[in-house]
């Protein structure tokens, strides 16, 4: 149809796939018109062709210098997100970049600019928004179910952890996981954080310690509105991926619990058992990877703010490097410190 | 305190020390003035002491002619209720008997007339309806939020089976078991029951069939108001006292779940795990004991009408019996078959 | 993909616009190679354009003369069910029939009949044996996990009653409604229905009693193994659609609940509240039909059994007659009675 | 009955009470023999008339001196605790007293001395420990079920601030409130803590922020094994009293929810809902009450450990007093800066 966002993606990797297969069957308004990767394999190939993209290529440019592309998806590795962008922006393409821009604040800054001097789009990858849970906790807050909103309080626990190889590039917990909760204790706050303490030990994985970093962490939060926000982080929890939001306030609490594959509980002489959470979050996100894009095709087609814009990326970037120095100096540190 | 209604109870077995216990902690307004049994023994005699009791005595004729006594609590073998029903009665003393009153109608007929004629109350103790949850449910549908009642649910299961030696003198699982369903039922329903039909299988021990019974039932009741309903009994759920109740209507439904020990849930790889419901009945309906023992004094002392009257154990027999009838005829039996 | 099931659909109405779409996008081994419909209208042609079906017709026949075409998805209306059914047998091709086959026992044995000879493939649209919750139950009955199936207890309830003009050619509540609460007690149960005793009222719509059928009602069953089971349907819940199973044994119990839009729970003055179920069978079962679909098409290539036969679909109607015979004389019906 | 303990309670306020109605009905191994209050009035007199109170007096040295007396409860103000245990000790009697001991540590310090040096039982009353939720937890961590404790994570919000004059005295909220939480996290961690770093807002009532407290906070411990630990509270929960532990760790994880009045949910148009949580700590904790003087009855009968000791009590304190520091300069504060 003529009138749809046609989408180039960069980067067809596990994530890249994901949106490449939301963008060809599920988002209504947009068609997958070019896949590029610089190391595109036969079978990354084959999984693009499956989809009708109708380019595909090892060369980003094809993409951005073909007229008809309206906005380009980014999903290749961190440290190429930055250049991309740019060069993406200066093509005069709307953006969706993977999270995060960059672990540099100045590189991220530099993205933004290109951004903004181009008049395009660009919406960050933070698909938690989107989860049909913690969107019903926000909207709740938004409708005045809550009331002032006092505390937020977010669960977070991956199923298994990385290896501590990644962690050592990674920029450690607070950049590659928990920057997902700054991002959503922002959102579900309605204001901005003005300050972090961080506390964190190691006790799952040695190696992550010897690598520098933290595999289970408690970060407060206190944000411009007087409310106070606390994430607890661990690596693993053995029965699966642990998404839960909880915002209290003056009138009321909404609290998100996890999702599961079934309803179905079993009643036996050892208890009452229920299924464990979803495993992670291919399963327990598949929805919200749908809707955040879907949000970004209609923001571009209809000329409306992105739901989650490059300064959301960059905040949740100063939380986290924030939350990283008061973890090493073990002391609260204000946001200013790190801007 | 001389204001309190003084209680003698006959009958010092299993729920004859629950009501005492009760008597004498619980219940504001009462006091325990005697306890009498037939075959009073040593720990029986020391338990009636502990608790105070003023007279303990081998012969309920004691508690009888007592005028400070001014309510008996029966609690005797089921063949001996109606006769002390109508001692009670003709001493002028008010009346909590134990259910069922007799398992022969004409028999409770006499009972309830002796009542009648000396214009003392008779309470039936049918404990369930005061259980929270069920009462909840009632009071739901007493303030509107249910509607007009189209369908009563009611799920009842026995942790352990009796004895088949039980059943084949406790009138079967109609009249011993589901009988306090038929009384939730119609409590619930706010309607009298006109036809019945009943659905039985021997699936849990064989030599209960041969006493003549079954242990896993399923009836369907019509109720004048047009309202339907629906129990399933089992002698035995490995997983503890399956008590639960639903009330469906024009406007909603109130569910009530069973109760457990705690609230506490494992999450592990096994999955997520909370605890078995109560084991049985005494802990199950414990508060439940004491506050129809407290609506029984209250109505005495206060004259108001009993909360389950002997007209309501006599309206359940009515359907247990016919419960019964259906079973062996294998066809529903109307009401009006076996008044 | 040369190896992929090409199936044609007949007729293009909602529930044949589920199963097209799922072809089109969801079904990995299959691709939507034809749409037929006697009265395709511009808007039924839009949209099976947009799924890329290739052959769009008024012309049922031109999908069964088509011989690259392997499977026949009948949606059509139901009287004209079995006719397809024969049709596309004798053409040699596998069938995927939503339910029911046809309202009379001996056209829907004549279309049996007819696959039979075929030696093709028949699956009949019973999506609720696919339904997450339900699977899971059934699952774990046959893990061994409830041991013996004693109880089968069936809740199925729809969020608005269909036109009271519906159901007197739908066949009534049993027919149009319950059938599907039949064979999800046939699958549960794994074993067959041998007595029947349904219970009615009208309670919702007068309008439904005038046009001779029940709007709420309880069916009990006997099975062949001694398992019990019972259902009750309503036409009408305000808080939607209400779907659970549950499962008692002699080793436990298995207990589906509904879905729901979200897990989020709301605290407050009035209470503590959660979403109400999805409201109806297109988001209930959603992931159900795309399951059936893939079942079908994986029987079909693989030659494997269906999952849900032809005789699935027959076994469920006799239920469902005796019910409808059992609520008109008002006594239980041997299943024989109306084979 | 001659061997049971007889005690003796001094303060027969609103704890006194509850004390001293669970002593006379539900503590199998005590009798309440006496009751002093230096304010008795006559309603105090009653009340421990009608519990059968031996002795009712104004003095509490008459409990003190009386032989036959062999633990006494302190239920007086708080400011008197410390000097009433120091007299007990001295008189020899094994001492129950409510929490907290002082609000200075050198006053509890002498406590614990003149404990120690008279050979009683000491045992402070950190109620919650006794929940049947919370010691679920507990258990199930002993049981190994949880492995190493990576996380314990407590809510506890009440239902109504207290007047701000009273913060004022009590010593703030961390003394006052959150100590019951500290006493909590030491018992579910199974370790002290050693650091901790308190944040705190005042968003329910201006009141509280003049008097120089906060009314909402939010407190990271770290455990002396590596755990981290982390507890919210809010003066204000609309929906009532708000008490939720979770103890995560390398098997899993346990959670305790609230206590609801009944476990019946409404379905309606509005959504599901069940009840509030119990209102306040008199209903959550009833049975805790209960069980915490049994727990000291039989330590002292049976010469076994107190549950809850006065170096308990201690360590307590000192975790809210470093909270208060913490607050206060705004920095993570070492528990030995305080002691």
């Amino acid at each position: 149809m003529a009138d749809r966002l046609k989408v180039g993606i960069i980067g067809i990797g596990r994530i890249g796939k994901i949106h490449a297969g939301n963008i060809a069957h599920f988002v209504g308004g947009a068609e997958l018109a070019g896949v590029a990767d610089l190391f595109l394999n036969p079978e990354g190939e084959a999984f693009a062709g499956s989809l009708g993209a109708g380019k595909v290529t090892k060369d980003p440019g094809e993409l951005l210098k073909d007229p008809s592309i309206g906005a380009i998806v980014i999903c290749s590795s961190t440290d190429t997100h930055a250049d991309y962008v740019i060069a993406a922006a200066q093509a005069g393409k709307h953006i969706f970049c993977e999270k995060p821009i960059d672990l540099s604040v100045p590189k991220v800054k530099a993205a933004l600019e290109a951004v903004k001097k181009a008049g395009v789009q660009l919406q960050v990858g933070f698909n938690r928004r989107f989860d049909h849970n913690f969107k019903r906790v926000r909207d709740l807050t938004l409708a005045g179910e809550i009331g002032q909103v006092h505390v937020v309080k977010i669960t977070s626990r991956d199923p298994a952890p990385p290896p501590p190889a990644y962690v050592a590039v990674s920029g450690g917990i607070f950049i590659d996981m928990m920057i997902h909760d700054f991002d959503m204790a922002r959102f579900q706050a309605g204001s901005e954080v003005t300050e972090v303490y961080a506390s964190g030990s190691v006790l799952i994985d040695p190696e992550i310690g010897k690598a520098g970093d933290v595999d289970t962490a408690i970060v407060t939060l206190k944000f411009a509105n007087g409310a106070i926000g606390v994430i607890d982080n661990s690596r693993k929890a053995v029965y699966g991926y642990d998404q839960r939001v909880e915002v209290f306030g003056s009138k009321g609490a909404a609290v998100a619990q996890n999702d599961s594959p079934s309803t179905t509980v079993l009643y036996n002489e050892k208890g009452v058992t229920g299924d464990k959470p979803l495993y992670f979050f291919l399963e327990r996100y598949k929805q919200a990877f749908i809707d955040e894009m879907e949000s970004f095709v209609e923001a571009v087609t209809r000329n409306k703010p992105v739901p989650v814009s490059g300064t959301d990326g960059l905040e949740d970037l100063y939380v986290a490097l924030a939350a990283s120095k008061s973890l090493k100096e073990q002391r609260p540190v204000k946001l200013e410190e790190v801007k």
